[in-house]
This record gives C-alpha cells, sequence and structure tokens, in this order.
C-alpha cells in the first residue's frame, strides 16, 4: 500500500490524553497565587528517546509532531475540561533550556510533504494559544527559564507575554537562517514583525544572530516582556500570572470530558459516530460525508453539559478534524474529496438556533469556538474540496460553510435538494481572513452575502445558484457524469499548481497576521525547503551537526 | 567570469526606445473620438524569430523578457513624453489572437532564477500600469480582438477594462494549472479574486478550464467588462475609450523626453551620472552609490520641462532603476549591496522641497510618482540591502528613503554624519502595503514616525539612533571591522533563507492586492518552479509541446 506518506512508518494518530502524555506535563499549580485551578501549567520535558519516529533523538526540549500533537491536546483540554482556567503558563521541565524548536535531525530526515504538513499543524496548534486569549479570554505567558532557540522562540511568541531570565546565559533566538539555511517558519518571521511589531532592521539582526539575544537587549528590542534577573524570575512569573488571571474574561462553565472519538479505521477509511472517511486511493479521490444528528439534541446548556462530549455540536466537529488531519499526514495521494452531508437539516438548524440562541453562554461559547477552528483547518487543508448537495443532503447553518469552504459546490438539480442558512453563517466562524466565508465568497458585492443570510427556510438548486451559492447545477441525467469526470480531471492534474492555485483562490480580500504566516511565510519556506542549499546533499539542513560544512550555490533567486 | 545567470547568455538591457521596437507598435491614433494624442495605442505584434535568446519561436502573440521591456519602456514614455494621453489601448497587432501569454518553451529552458526575476519584472510592469491609471489617471483598456491565454489574460486584467470579441471561439483562460502545471502567476490568480473579485468557485472553474470562456459566460463571471460580436468590437471599444478619455484627471504638462542613460559599462560595475555600481564578486557584493546633484536644480514646474530628463530628479532614480534590473538580471552572484549616498544633502533637500511644493503640477507629480516606483522595485529586490551612513553621505529625504529600504542601517558615530528628512517622507512614496516607509518601520508605535517627520535640519548619529532610524552606529574605531563582518556574514548565508526572510520582514503591516502578488502568488509559484512535476524531466512544463505525457507525483504537500 503506497498510501502513506513514508511506507516504513505507522500512520500519524492525533488523539491522546493527559494520561498518556510523555512530553508535556499539565497541572493546575495552586502556588501562583491564584485560587487552585486558575492556572494551567504546560511544563515541557521532552524524553530525548521517545521522538515519533526512530532516528533522531530530541535533545534539548527539542520537539517533532508527537510532541505538538500533545500540547494541541492539552489546549483543547484546557478550554473543555478544565474551564476555571484563566491563563496557562508555558514553560520548561528542565534547567536551563525552555525549548531549543524542531529537532533538526527529525526534518532533515523527513520527506518535503511531511515538513510541510508539520509545519501547517504547528502553525495552527500557536494560533490556537493565541485564540484561546483573544476569543476565550485565557491568556497565557511563556516563562523562559533557559535558552527558547527557533521553534521555542515561535512558541514563545505566539503566547501573550514572555518573561526570560536574565541570567548571563538565557537567550531567545532564530537561528534557523543562519545556521540551517531556512526560515522561522513556523510563525515566528510574522509574529516578530507584525505581532510584536518589532522594527524591521533589528529583526533582521535578530534573525541573523544564531547565538541569540539576552537579557536587556531582548527587552530593549521587545523580543520579550520582561528579563528579570533568575532570583527574581518566579516573583515575576507568579506577578504576570496573577495580572493575566485578574484580567481574563473568561466564562465559568461545567467541565465536559473529551472521550476518545473511537473510530472505526480500516485500509479503507475511518468510521466515526457522525462521520465517514472513505478512500478510493485509485481515483486519488476521499469522500468525507457529515451526518446530521438523530438522537436529541441538548436544548439548553445545562443539558450540554450533562451530554457533554457526546453531543453533535462537539463530537461531530473533533471527529471531522480528526478525519481531515488523517488525510493531511497519512494520505498523501488523495487528491481530490468530496464533502457529503447526510440526515435532517432541521436537526442540524436546531443546534444552529442552540448555539446562536446561547452565545453567551461559556461552554456554548467554547464549542462555536472549536467548529471555527476546524472549519479553518479545512480552510488549510491542500486538498481540493468539492462539496456535492443530493437528495438528503443537509448543507445547513454550520454544515452549509462546508460548502462555503469549498472550491466547488455541486447541487443536483432536483426538487428537495436544498441548502439552508443560518446565524452562525453570519459571523461566528470568521475564517483567518477575519471575513466570514459568505463575505469571502461576495468580495465584489457584499450585499449578496446579506441576501442569502436573509433567506427563510429551504433554498432550492435555481434559488440557490441565483444567490451564488452554486458553482454547476447538474440535473438527473448529467448528475453522475458531470461528477465524474470534474473528480478525475481534478486528480489528473499537477498536485502542486493545485496546492498553489487554491492557496491565492481561497484567501481573496484581506490578509491577517495568520493568513500572513500559512500564505506569505509558509510558502516562502515551502520553496526554501526544496532548494538544494537546505536539503540537498551539500545543504546546511542536511549537515548540521555533522562536521562537514554546507556548501551553497549563492546565487540569488 | 562565472557572474552572469546563464553564462552562454549575454547581459541583458533594460534600456530601448519605440524606434527599435521589435514587439510592440505604439502610435496615438485619431480614430478613437478623442482628438488626435489622448489615447495611446500598443499593439502587440510579436515577431516569432527575434526572441530575446535563442531557441524559443515566439508563436501567436507569446512573450519573453524582450516583449516585456519594450512595454515597461512604452508605458514610461506616454507617462513622460505623451502628456496629451488620457488613455491607452492595449491590444494586439495580429488577427484573431490578442496574447498568448509567457511562451512556454523560453521558460521551460530557462533556470529558476531568471523565472523567477522575469515573473518579478511582468508583475511589477503590469503594476505600473495599474499605478498610471490610479495615480496619473491615464486609464486602460484591453481590446481583446482574439483569445487571451494565460499571461495573456493576465495582462488585460492589468487594465482597467477589458472588451472581448464574442465571435464563438475568443476565450480569455488561464490554463497554466491544467497544462502546464504552474500557475498563471503573474498576477492571475490575486487579480482575479482581489481586484475583479470573482468568486472563488467561478476563478477555481476559470483557472483549471484550459480552453477557457468565452463571451457571455466571460461577462456573467466578470472576466470581461464587455463581450460585443466582432461587429461591434471596434464600436465598443471606441465608446468605451471615448468615455475613460472624459474621466481622465490627467494634468497635463510639457513633453519630457527621456534620452539614454549611457552607462559606461564594465566588468567592474557601472558608471552613470549619478549612480555608481560597483562589484565586488568575490565577496558577493555590490556598492550602489547615488550622488546628489551638484548642478542647479530646477526651481519651478517650468524649469523642469526645460532641463527635462537630464534633472536630478528623473535622471538619479532612471539610473537607480537601471542598475537594479542590472544586480537582478545579470548579477545574481551579489548577495548583499551597500547603499551609499554622496554629495550635498542640502541640494537633496532642495529637490525635495521643489517637488513637495509643485506636487500639484502634472510633470512634478508623474517624477514622484517614477521615484515611487523606483523604491519599490528596491524593496523587492532579492539582496540584503545596507546602508551606510559616513561622513559626506546624504541620506536626505527622497535619498533617506533608501536607508529606510534597508534591512539594516549601519550609521558611523562621528561629528557630521549626518541624516535628514524632508516632506517626501511623509506620503509620496507608499510602500507596496500601502504604508510609507517610516510607518512601516515603525508600527509598534505610529508616532515615532511623526516624531522623526517633526525633526528639522541635521540629525546626528546619536540623535538617529534615538529616533530609531539607525541600526547600528560603529565608532571610527570600530567602523571598517564591523562593516566588513557585517557583509562578509551576510554574504556566507545561504541566499535562499535570505531571500525569504527578507521577504518577510520587509512587509510587516497590512497587506495589499500589491504585495500580495509578490508575497503569496509569487512565493507560491517559486515552490512550483522548483517542483519536478513543473520541471523536471517528466514535468509538464517541461514536456509541454512534446508528444509525451507528463508524470506527476501525485503526493499533495
Amino acid at each position: 500500500m503506497a498510501a502513506h506518506d513514508a511506507k516504513e512508518h505507522p500512520p500519524v494518530r492525533f488523539e491522546t490524553h493527559p494520561d498518556r502524555y510523555v512530553h508535556w506535563k499539565l497541572d493546575f499549580p495552586a502556588a501562583h497565587g491564584a485560587p487552585q485551578g486558575q492556572v494551567a501549567r504546560l511544563a515541557m520535558d521532552v524524553k530525548e528517546d521517545r521522538g515519533m519516529r526512530p532516528g533522531y533523538p530530541l535533545k534539548l526540549n527539542s520537539y517533532d509532531l508527537g510532541v505538538d500533537i500533545e500540547l494541541a491536546d492539552a489546549l483543547q483540554r484546557i478550554r473543555f475540561e478544565h474551564p476555571e482556567v484563566r491563563a496557562v503558563l508555558v514553560t520548561s521541565g528542565k534547567d536551563r533550556i525552555f525549548c531549543s524548536g524542531a529537532n533538526i535531525y527529525m526534518l532533515g530526515s523527513s520527506t518535503h510533504a511531511f515538513k510541510v504538513n508539520f509545519c501547517k499543524f504547528t502553525n495552527e496548534t500557536r494560533l490556537y494559544l493565541e485564540d484561546m486569549s483573544q476569543a476565550s479570554g485565557i491568556h497565557s505567558l511563556a516563562a523562559l527559564n533557559g535558552t527558547a532557540s527557533g521553534g521555542g522562540y515561535e512558541l514563545a511568541i505566539a503566547c501573550d507575554e514572555i518573561v526570560l531570565a536574565d541570567d548571563g546565559s538565557s537567550a531567545v533566538s532564530l537561528p534557523e537562517a543562519p545556521l540551517l539555511g531556512v526560515l522561522p517558519g513556523t510563525g515566528g518571521l510574522t509574529r516578530l514583525v507584525d505581532k510584536r511589531k518589532i522594527r524591521r532592521d533589528l529583526a533582521d539582526v535578530f534573525s541573523t544572530v544564531a547565538e541569540g539575544v539576552r537579557g536587556k537587549r531582548a527587552l530593549e528590542w521587545n523580543l520579550v516582556d520582561e528579563a528579570p534577573p533568575r532570583a527574581k524570575f518566579q516573583e515575576t512569573v507568579k506577578r504576570r500570572l496573577d495580572a493575566l488571571v485578574a484580567k481574563s474574561s473568561r466564562k465559568s462553565h461545567a467541565p465536559v470530558k473529551l472521550g476518545p472519538l473511537e473510530a472505526k479505521r480500516s485500509d479503507k477509511g475511518a468510521e466515526y459516530k457522525y462521520v465517514s472517511l472513505v478512500l478510493d486511493r485509485a481515483a486519488r479521490k476521499a469522500t468525507l460525508t457529515i451526518r446530521a444528528p438523530k438522537e436529541p439534541q441538548p436544548k439548553t446548556p445545562a443539558d450540554l453539559a450533562k451530554i457533554g462530549a457526546d453531543a453533535w455540536c462537539i463530537r461531530a466537529w473533533r471527529e471531522l478534524d480528526d478525519a481531515l488531519l488523517d488525510l493531511r499526514f497519512n494520505e498523501p495521494l488523495i487528491g481530490v474529496v468530496a464533502l457529503r452531508t447526510e440526515g435532517d437539516a432541521e436537526a442540524v438548524l436546531a443546534v444552529d438556533r442552540f448555539l446562536s440562541e446561547n452565545e453567551d453562554d461559556g461552554l456554548v461559547r467554547e464549542v462555536a469556538l472549536l467548529i471555527k477552528r476546524v472549519l479553518k483547518r479545512l480552510d488549510m487543508t491542500a486538498k481540493s474540496l468539492f462539496s456535492l448537495a443530493q437528495p438528503g443532503s443537509c448543507f445547513a447553518g454550520s454544515l452549509l460553510e462546508l460548502a462555503l469552504a469549498s472550491d466547488r459546490v455541486y447541487m443536483k438539480d432536483e426538487d428537495g435538494v436544498s441548502l439552508w442558512v443560518s446565524p452562525m453563517n453570519a459571523g461566528p466562524y470568521p475564517m483567518g481572513n477575519g471575513l466570514t466565508r459568505l463575505e469571502s465568497r461576495f468580495l465584489a458585492d457584499p450585499s449578496k452575502a446579506s441576501r442569502v443570510l436573509e433567506t427563510q427556510g429551504a433554498i432550492g438548486t435555481l434559488a440557490a445558484q441565483k444567490l451564488g451559492l452554486v458553482t454547476f447545477a447538474p440535473d438527473d441525467i448529467d448528475w453522475d457524469d458531470e461528477i465524474r469526470i470534474a473528480f478525475e480531471e481534478r486528480a489528473s492534474y499537477s498536485p502542486d499548481a493545485m496546492t498553489g492555485m487554491e492557496a491565492s483562490l481561497r484567501y481573496g480580500g484581506p490578509e491577517t497576521m495568520e493568513t500572513k504566516i500559512f500564505g506569505r511565510l509558509t510558502a516562502w519556506q515551502n520553496w526554501i525547503f526544496q532548494r538544494p542549499n537546505a536539503v540537498g546533499e551539500k545543504g546546511a539542513l542536511t549537515l548540521y551537526g555533522k562536521p562537514e560544512r554546507p556548501e551553497f550555490d549563492f546565487r540569488r533567486t
């Protein structure tokens, strides 16, 4: 089976649990002034010999995908399982080193596609850290009790605040360009100038000084927010955490345990409770079906708290998230994804009404934020997305977003095939560019978005076409052929051209720090990740840690 | 000498003149309703056998760099030499074909660096076409008397309006992705969704239908502005040109002939009247010196019209533009450029006062727009830029922009070394992101930009440091060593990492259609231009026009 990126490796799985964390410790110390539980401490203590794949020891708190999967899991659990948390302390469980970034030997031994997907996932996790702060009022502090280099510093600048011990040795640095011939591409360069707004010439110096910047200068350049001597380090961290807790606007809610998804996986795909992933590797096509709930769904926030993670509004989206990551990492040959929905649109709309009417509830808000993040993951997935609206499908409200996230929407021209809008299409799920998917769709005429939102009830095929929601609407006679040809054609094109094209067409309109990370920075990094100066036999990434010096082709492009 | 990109090719030169155009015809027909001279007609009629380099016939009005150099020259001359022009008609001198885009065999036989630089130059020229419309009121119309495909359609969408003959065969198309496995990367994809704001799913379909879209559908999708039958084509073009002329806000002024620059070139660089380019290829370093005027400069717009293109405010910047293009295309091994200025700051400030006080004059406005474009070309040049302020230098006003465009500013800590601001730093030269270079520098605190603008007279080294204008200020004892080490170090790094890093750090803050073209779209295209699916032995670009079908590695990245 040639489906996996690196045949010798088992597929990557993204579910984990704090009980099984290898590299992170999540606890809720009382020590930090605030009542116990208000601060979640995430301490990175990477086990050298427990890398996700063999062949690279994870020295000096360097990370691989396995480390980052635990971090992503922890952030999700803090949101749902620990509603009392108002601030997150990100620190290191090791002495004198915070984190030395992505493991270079791991990068050097990974395929291009794995590197790109790894960076994308890591970027997403860091954006989730920022989203926790902005959207949920759970602020974060990076306590650098030792050097933070490369991805280690990139993790730190994804936090709201950074405290660096001024001890004559601890430094922050982005040594990727001078040492490895690649970029601090997991958000680093963009956050330097766009988030911390560091002067471009200082950012230039900082990004080319391999040994980094320490103490006072790091503070002067705004690379950190405070640089106390070691003796005052804990006290400073405590003071800042107290302040972050105090300013938190987090809404309390009942804790919701995120249970295992228990997907049934086979060579043909994965079957979840509400999501099916069916692979047709020969055709390079996958079909992803999301089903509406059949069971009664919560009508009040209290109901939701009781039903918990089995509620459709949590479970279906966690399943979709897992399936998307499965597709990205384990199914590189899949080029086109058919997005389907199945079931009772009214059931989906009822969920949306519940979410919309209770948007001020802390737990409901977290659910909407979860859906927002999963939809962004869909936008960012480098597969062609074709939505198929057919008899029995239910692209309604939150599920209509799947169609709006698609590169094309095929809607069968037949009675009873419909789309439905809900208040959830009007704002709660912005794309990375800050616009709703309807706004992004109708950049030329924003009133068209309003017109869609004003519709009541089922929108038939003809009406959906008039509203601009549909790309093609074949009738029963043409449907099968037209769909088959569309998928065959799409799957026949250069996958690189499709990735680059979709990255351009999906993000019309404004750019934000978030889209710049994926658009500008990632695209440049992807380019560099192909270049002999990085990954050739004599490239800097290849030769890192070896006695030989890299040899560069110095022609500038 | 290994300096040139492709040793077998002579260096590329960018100066030309309508008398020597091979591929374009520039005239000023009376036929188009408006008084003769108000419409400039640019008719593309590419000579198959006159490609810039041997080996590819330029069939079907396809273009290479030589074709685009003529277009860039024509646009510049319309601005300066033809002040009566109020609209530009871009059309084809061939029957039934407008333009089939960049020549594929040329692309297939070019080095990666040449492809990238070629696309960048072509992008810049198209942005100049848009700048003519927005800033000078010279509007443009693409009259597609036949099919416009790929770069041909990209040229059309750089115009304000597009008229396509609806004749059953003429189409607009972007066949790059489906046919060649690359992107419509010379602005195409970005302009589709950002300029013409075409719905993303329709843009997706359009960009994957190799045969393109004709007549009514092209109009419905907003790919063109009007699609008359062939019998009404000329009449429609005339009507629209009349309207463009009527709405033009162009300010008339005396014509200014752009004479030849007459650079003295040697293996060591080029000597212009106000600009010196000195190459140290062994050190991968170039020194670019811009000298202040010594001769009396115009004091009134009438003076300027009389002195014409020999005035410093035109000549020095045309020379710098030429030197930058020389560096980009002919000196790929140069990695770092030292930017120096020399002469009397007061002379530069006097020019700036003249430009600022007469900003409403048509010719003065064109001069400021020229300087704006050259500075943008500098921002976009993929070489590290270090400005050196020393005794005798004159980084004043317009020349201070060179320092502000630099990745670093070194200023000698010595009495008499100064910087100076002028009103020209406050707005007339925005970067592609829409901000001034001062605003881009002080994203964290816009008041710092105001503080700089409020300074009067010479700003000494200490003051310049305090204002945030200087990266490093070594004194006389350290200067030589520090500068030497800085240049050596910079030149030793992976040139790819530097290009990607600078592309990120130079463009903090907002993105615009312009920066998206260079940042998002170009970066993706550069990536694709490296991929075996495009340029490998079995890649689509390599095999174009051959009987073999490309073979793709279908793993999605």
